[in-house]
């Protein structure tokens, strides 16, 4: 198995067709989203999955009515968290002891460490943490897309006071960070289905240190 | 095709064996990365492919001794554009010419959005803005490689100014961002290898408006 194989024909759509995305599909890419890597585990960020016209009806125009908001199957809002208190790592040390049935005790340096990290970043650094981890999540949900030829467009277009705003995600200590829509490519309406992919080189885009 | 085969396998070995991973391997995780999309195309970042010992050993201490730094087979540093500038922009657009044999006149418009972005975003703008694709692409390794059955850790816990000095990638215009040591897991000695894996349910971490 290989992404190598989808690379090329994955592509960010600007138009799509409107069809339906089977809930088995969008339930893979949630997951692949899920089960991606996170700094000490903690996964600093909650997907809003949208399939409610009205919703996206209200997105489209927060991000500069393009067409695939609407033309989506699902949209999926990528949201990464604005704070990280104590109870976000201890919630996290509970998960971690009922799953590995190890005790809370077992893991006090692992939590020291944690609240040294949060005690020391500014609330500007933990934002920027917390997308990092959310824009890698990000990536495992387009790849996983990409192998269900599931099409997906990645989208940073969008006002995110506004987008925050309409979906009450600052209450909830959340910044919306990506959008991704979710549905299927219109090739005849999209004159991107149809161009090669434009990338720099390897050789350009990686320096080699093996002598 | 699906990633959901390999996310319980996947996990992020701190011990490795020292094991070779095949270049065809090495280039696909590379070739994975270079494909991943980005904001407008731009792809703001660089990878530095380490399987050099003696520059490995002067990283490891940077990298706070972590052991799979030195037993991983290949390191892989992951660097962000430290700026945006018109010649990335210019060069970017010669790409596209060459690869969809289009004109530079056709690419007018676009040319003019890329540089009002550029020209509204402040230094530290930019910065995140790279990040964000490089840690996308990142994603996109990690799950190349996992697809593949070669382990990865990504790590962020190096100091970025000694590495940057290091590399010299200051004067390139980039800063590191990630590392991702590239190798074969230890399952012997890492603890690790054998727990299972901790993650927020799913009905944690999405919330449903699809009504």
């Amino acid at each position: 198995m290989s992404l190598k194989d989808v690379l090329h024909w994955r592509y960010a759509p600007k138009r799509m067709t409107g069809a339906a995305v089977p809930e088995e599909h969008i339930e893979a890419i949630l997951k692949a989203a899920q089960y991606a890597p996170t700094s000490m585990g903690l996964q600093p960020f909650t997907m809003i999955l949208i399939r409610n016209r009205e919703m996206v009806e209200r997105i489209r125009p927060i991000a500069y009515n393009q067409p695939q908001v609407s033309e989506a199957s699902h949209l999926l809002v990528f949201a990464s968290y604005s704070v990280l208190t104590e109870a976000h790592i201890d919630k996290y040390l509970q998960n971690i002891c009922a799953t590995r049935g190890v005790t809370m005790e077992s893991l006090d340096a692992f939590r020291r460490s944690m609240l040294r990290f949060m005690e020391n970043s500014s609330d500007e650094a933990i934002r920027v943490w917390a997308e990092h981890q959310t824009y890698l999540a990000l990536g495992f949900a387009i790849a996983e897309a990409a192998l269900l030829n599931v099409d997906v467009t990645p989208m940073e277009g969008f006002d995110p006071v506004q987008l925050d705003q309409l979906l009450g995600l600052q209450e909830k200590g959340l910044r919306s960070t990506a959008l991704l829509a979710i549905g299927y490519r219109d090739a005849e309406n999209d004159f991107l289905a149809h161009e090669k992919k434009v990338r720099r080189s390897l050789d350009e885009l990686v320096i080699r240190i093996c002598g």
